[in-house]
């Protein structure tokens, strides 16, 4: 059976490089980012709307890229966004660039970790590691079964 | 006997932070970069005259930042960069983001890889990977030389 | 008659916008200059090529933009890309930022000078402005004959 | 007598520039904000804190730059910032970026415009163009007052 798998397309713009040559690595999570949010629209839980509902923050707790083969300006790359890991509080994303010819350009992770916000006036007055939150907090229902549908492997959410 | 270390400071802008109102994640490792770029110059060995003298490039093989508390706009920070770790073609620059009481707001590590670049025309031809390199090269003698002195604890370099 | 357009549209990412809730005024420009490229591939004159081909560069002489309306994370927009002007050294690049019901939320402008590259080692060493350059220089045929396609209105090119 | 000025200096770094080798016309307008940011903290009215005291709004309605040098990876840059033109409901900054030998590179001009924000909840409902405000609307007199002593000019404030 098949690993579900949502793609993303991007090109490599003049911006995303540096006088080396090369795409300068910073910009490669602009670029997961723009994958992430395009994959959390398709599965029905557009980031936008959820900041602006007031929803629960997910904010980025670990971020990490591996940069394998150089990626130049013009070059057309797609990513491939998969749930890597689900736990209680948080969730684990992962991106494989890859070029036309399937050649993996560069992969990166992203940690999304649940923090509630208090009054909503401030999102986030504690800190973003899980020990800052209380016990009873959890994934939405909602996201947890969302974000399972995508997960890498078959097996489910791993206990917290 | 303390640690060697190298401070720079920088002031969370309008443009770090994003619609949630915190630091948006990718910037922080332009931000890593900064100080990176000013740590090789203190030490004698800028990039941008590394970069234009057509020396090896030693460009980003990993990068990876934890997010612990969130920094907003307006926040002063204070990162330490520290060479965590030495090895014959590559090195890892680590740092630390504090805030004006000293709090640790975010870590982030850098790889560095030594690439040869052929003829100069074309920088990295082949993958960013050291599996990609010839066993002749190694980081040049005075580079590692000068980032031993910032090796964050007593030691030395590793073997490759 | 209609005058011709190219399209290109955007999402305005989490990254895009700022703590203020809206759009950072730079970034505009990236994304006006992810419509630029994507128009200049459009037309037969990728960018990238031309830089890598060692091409007369068309640095940017000018930039502006002006915001009408203020652009949110999530907001659906297309990017409206027309030749304003055609010179012998230079021309103006417009730009139309539209939401999806048509409501003009930006426009830019952006000014493309022809500027010689020395030996290809250094690109540009003198002054970006016209007057560093020697008289016979001009933008190649085929590219003024690509762009005429898209001014704005008829007219053709105007006189230096 | 000589006019006031702000200086503020940077560094243009890696990720400033791109692959043709010169900063990427979009990021001087990051710096120009830097700058713009680090002004309005020494004139007393740091812009961070007027974002979260939920203080009138002042976006950026238009920005522009010319571009006159081309700036690289490595150089030290002073970016010098006036105050240009006040106004009722708005004013405008301007910045020359020099070098270390003074020349100019590059200048910008941004102009600021007051926008009511309804409830508080959401900043800015409606256009960012002054005529979308009510004519009750203007400047905080403290900040017109601190604007003034950095005219570029003596004049004093134009009518609106």
């Amino acid at each position: 059976m098949s690993t579900p798998a949502f793609e993303y397309p991007l090109d490599i713009r003049l911006h995303d490089t540096d006088a080396a040559g090369l795409i300068f690595f910073g910009h490669l999570f602009r670029h997961a980012q723009d994958a992430y949010e395009a994959f959390m629209s398709a599965i029905g839980f557009p980031i936008d709307r959820m900041i602006r509902d007031g929803a629960p923050l997910l904010p980025i707790a670990h971020a990490e890229a591996d940069f394998h083969r150089p990626m130049r300006h013009g070059d057309a790359i797609r990513v491939r966004v998969q749930v890597l890991e689900i736990r209680r509080r948080s969730y684990a994303i992962g991106y494989r660039f890859t070029d036309t010819a399937g050649g993996l350009m560069a992969s990166a992770r992203t940690i999304h970790v649940l923090v509630r916000t208090g009054s909503g006036q401030t999102r986030a007055t504690g800190p973003l590691d899980e020990a800052g939150l209380t016990a009873a907090e959890a994934l939405p229902e909602g996201l947890r079964t969302a974000l399972c549908g995508w997960l890498e492997a078959p097996g489910g959410a791993s206990p917290d």
